[in-house]
C-alpha cells in the first residue's frame, strides 16, 4: 500500500476522451490498497484561450492579476470535475478538490505566487474514505482567500508540494517525454534515458537549460525529500526518478548529462576605465531591473590606459530591457561601445562526478576543439562546466561532448 | 447614498462587448457615493456549453451532482473575472468574488441547492474600500466547503439573499422585459407595464405561468423587505417594483394581472367507485413521485352504481411519471379508463382587490363565454381565479380577459 501523487498536464487531459484514458491508465495501474491524488491542469489550450477572453476586455489583461487568477483558476477545475467524473463512471469513487479547497496556501503575488504552507486534511480525508482525490494544479489562495496562480510550471509545484504535505512515497509527474536523459534526445543522437538523478544534479540540468522539469518542483522535492518520478503520459515504463541519493549498485559517473541553452544572449561592454567598482556599478543596475546575469568574463584591452572590457550573458527574454540599462552605464562609465550577441548558445556537462576528476573539464574543451568549436567564454559552478560557443554549432558540441563522455549507448 | 444589487443575466454578459457596455452602464447610473454589487449569471450559453463537454465523459452527466456543480461554477467566475477587469479599464475599484467568497452558505443538495445563511462580511468589506463588488450567482459553498449551485433562477435569488443580507436600499434585476405586465405582452395588446407589485400577488402570477421571476426571489424579497426592481438591460427608463405594499396614490386594483399556462396537462380517472378515501389513494401515490396536482374536479357519473370521475392537471413535464403512478392506481380501482388531454391551458387572474368583490369571477367567465370559449375546470385562490380552457384559444381568453379588467392602454 503506497500514498502516490500523480500529475498530469493539459496535454495528457486536452479531451474529454484523453480524460477517460488517463482515468483508466491510473485505475490499472493502481493496487489494491493503493491511495491515490492527481494534479491536473487545465485542459489543452484553455489557459490560451482564457488569456484571449480577457484580451477582448483589455490589451493587457495581465495588468490586473488578481482578476486573471480569478479567470485562469476556473481552467483547471473544469478539467478536475471531469476527471473525477470520469472516475465515478468506471465504478471508482472520486471527488475534485480545487488548490484553495486542498489548503494549499499562497503569498498574494497573482500570476506569480510561492506556496507558504499546505493543510490537506481534506485531501488525506477523501483518501481515507476511499476516494481517488483530483486537485487542481497551479492554484492556491491568499490569506485573503483570494485564488492564485503559481506561474510558470505551477502544475508540477503543486503536485510535488503537496506530495510532500501527504508524506505521499512518491510523486509521478506524467509528460510528452519517457524520463530525464543524459542530453536532449532531439539533439543527441546517443542520449540514453537516466534511471536515477540526485534533485541536485537536476536542479544544474535545468538551470542550464535541461527544458524537463521546472527547477521549482525540484526543489520542492528536495524540501521534502519526496521522490519525483518523471514519466510517460503514453508508456507504462519507468522512467527517471529524481531523488536525494542514488539506490542503485554505485556507479562511477563522470558526468551525469550535456545541457544546452539556445536562449542566450551575449553583451559586451568594451573600453571602460579598470577601477574599482565597475562591475558594481554595471551588474548592480542589471540586478534592479530583475535581470540574472549568467557567465561573465573581465579582459584588459589596454593595460598602459587602463581600460577593460566586461562580457556577460543574460536570458534572451531579458535582452531588450539589459540593453536600456547596459546603454546607459556605458554612457556613464564613457564605454566605446556595448556590442550584442544573440546567435550564442551554452553547452554545459553536470555531474556531481565531476568533483576531484581534474581531468574532465579538458576532455570537453578537447571534444570541442575536434570539432573546431570555437569557445567564447567559460564558467563553472561546482558540479558543472559551461561553454559559450556558436549557437549554429549546438548539435554538433552536444553530440560531440556526449560521445566523449557516453561512448556506448545503454541506458544509465 | 445607496446600497444597490444589480443582477444581470447570462444573456447581458454574453460576450466581452456586451460586459464592457454594462459597466459602463451601470457607471453611468451610480450617483457619488452609492454603493454598488453586481451579481452575474455565466456569458451567454457557457452552461450549456459545459454541459455538453460533461457528455463526453457520461450521457447522464448529472448522475455527478457534485462534479457537475464543480464544472458549472467556473461559468460564473469568468464572468465576474471579465467584469471586475472592465470596470478596473474604465477606472472603477474593483473586484470579483465567488459564491464562496461572499459567505452564500447553502444546503448540500447539488445543483439544487438553498441558502441557508449569508456571511457577507468580505463583501461590506470591499464596498467599504470603494469597490464595486462583483458577485458570482448562481452559486453557494456547503458545509463540507463544496461548490454548490442554486439551481433554476438561481442568480436571481443570490441576488436578492445578498441584497437582504447587505440590508440592500434595492435590487435591481436586469432582464429582456422591461417589467411585469398585466398580461405577457407577446399575447395580449392591451398589456400594460405596472410600476409596482406587491410579493403577494407577483408570486401567486409567477406560480400561474408569469414567467420574468422564479417564485424563489420573489420569495426571498418578501422575506427580506427587498424592493426588487425588475427592468430592462437595454434602457434606462424604470421597469417594475416589487414591494411589500404600493407606495403610489391607493388606486382600487379590480386585479393586477392575467397570467397564464400552456405547460399543463389534463388527467381524467373515470368509472372509479365513490368510496371514501380514493381522493387519497390517487393524490397521495402522485405525492410520493414528487408530482404536484393542480387543478382538481370530482364529478359523478352514475349516481345509481355509485361511480365517479376524478380529474385534475399536472405540469407538463411530470405527465409521463403522473401517468405511470396513475395507471397502477386506475388499475387497483377498477377504474373504466384514465385519459390523457395534453392540448389544454390554464388561464388566470391574480389581484388581491377581488377579495371581498364577488362580481369579478362572473366577469371573467363572461369574458370567456362572450367569445364561445368552454371551460373545462375552474379553481380558485385567495387571490386568483383560474379556468382551463381548450390550449388553442389561449390567446382569445388572455386578450377577452384583459380587455374585460383593463379597457385602456394607460399604464397602472
Amino acid at each position: 500500500m503506497a500514498l502516490i501523487v500523480k500529475k498530469f498536464g493539459g496535454s495528457s487531459v486536452a479531451t474529454t476522451e484523453k480524460i477517460m484514458a488517463v482515468a483508466k491508465r491510473v485505475l490499472d495501474e493502481k493496487k489494491p490498497g493503493d491511495q491515490v491524488v492527481m494534479v491536473v491542469s487545465a485542459m489543452g489550450d484553455t489557459t490560451d484561450e482564457l488569456i484571449e477572453l480577457a484580451k477582448g476586455i483589455t490589451k493587457e489583461p495581465y495588468r490586473y492579476t488578481r482578476e486573471m487568477d480569478m479567470l485562469l483558476t476556473t481552467g483547471e477545475q473544469v478539467s478536475i470535475a471531469l476527471l473525477a467524473m470520469a472516475f465515478k463512471t468506471l465504478g471508482q469513487p472520486a471527488v475534485s478538490l480545487t488548490g484553495p479547497m486542498v489548503g494549499m496556501k499562497t503569498d498574494s503575488v497573482h500570476t506569480k505566487g510561492r506556496i507558504i504552507d499546505i493543510q490537506p486534511e481534506r485531501v488525506q480525508e477523501e483518501l481515507d474514505k476511499g476516494n481517488i482525490v483530483v486537485v487542481a494544479g497551479f492554484q492556491g489562495v491568499d490569506p485573503a482567500g483570494d485564488p492564485v496562480t503559481l506561474g510558470r510550471g505551477g502544475s508540477d509545484t503543486s503536485a510535488v508540494a503537496l506530495a510532500g504535505a501527504l508524506k505521499a512515497d512518491t510523486c509521478e509527474i506524467f509528460t510528452d517525454v519517457d524520463g530525464i536523459y543524459s542530453a536532449d534526445p532531439r539533439v543527441a543522437k546517443g542520449a540514453r534515458k537516466m534511471k536515477e538523478i540526485t534533485y541536485f544534479e537536476m536542479l544544474e540540468m535545468a538551470r542550464l537549460g535541461a527544458g524537463v522539469m521546472q527547477p521549482r518542483s525540484v526543489e520542492m522535492g528536495q524540501l521534502f525529500k519526496i521522490p519525483i518520478h518523471v514519466r510517460s503520459t503514453f508508456t507504462t515504463k519507468p522512467g527517471t526518478i529524481i531523488r536525494e541519493d542514488y539506490t542503485m549498485e554505485e556507479k562511477d559517473f563522470e558526468i551525469r548529462g550535456v545541457a544546452h541553452d539556445e536562449k542566450v544572449a551575449k553583451i559586451a561592454v568594451l573600453g571602460i576605465p579598470n577601477t574599482p567598482g565597475i562591475a558594481h556599478e554595471i551588474f548592480s543596475a542589471l540586478a534592479k531591473a530583475s535581470v540574472d546575469v549568467d557567465m561573465i568574463v573581465q579582459s584588459i584591452r589596454n593595460i598602459e590606459k587602463n581600460v577593460t572590457d566586461m562580457v556577460f550573458t543574460v536570458a534572451i527574454d531579458d535582452l531588450s530591457v539589459a540593453k536600456d540599462v547596459v546603454d546607459k552605464v556605458a554612457d556613464k562609465l564613457s564605454a566605446i561601445a556595448v556590442l550584442i550577441e544573440e546567435d550564442v548558445a551554452k553547452v554545459s556537462i553536470v555531474g556531481a562526478g565531476m568533483l576531484g576528476n581534474p581531468g574532465i573539464a579538458a576532455r570537453m574543451f578537447g571534444a570541442l576543439s575536434s570539432k573546431e568549436i570555437n569557445i567564447d567564454i567559460i564558467s563553472t559552478s561546482e558540479i558543472s562546466i559551461s561553454c559559450l560557443i556558436k549557437s549554429s554549432c549546438v548539435k554538433e558540441a552536444v553530440n560531440a561532448i556526449h560521445d566523449e563522455f557516453f561512448p556506448n549507448g545503454q541506458e544509465q
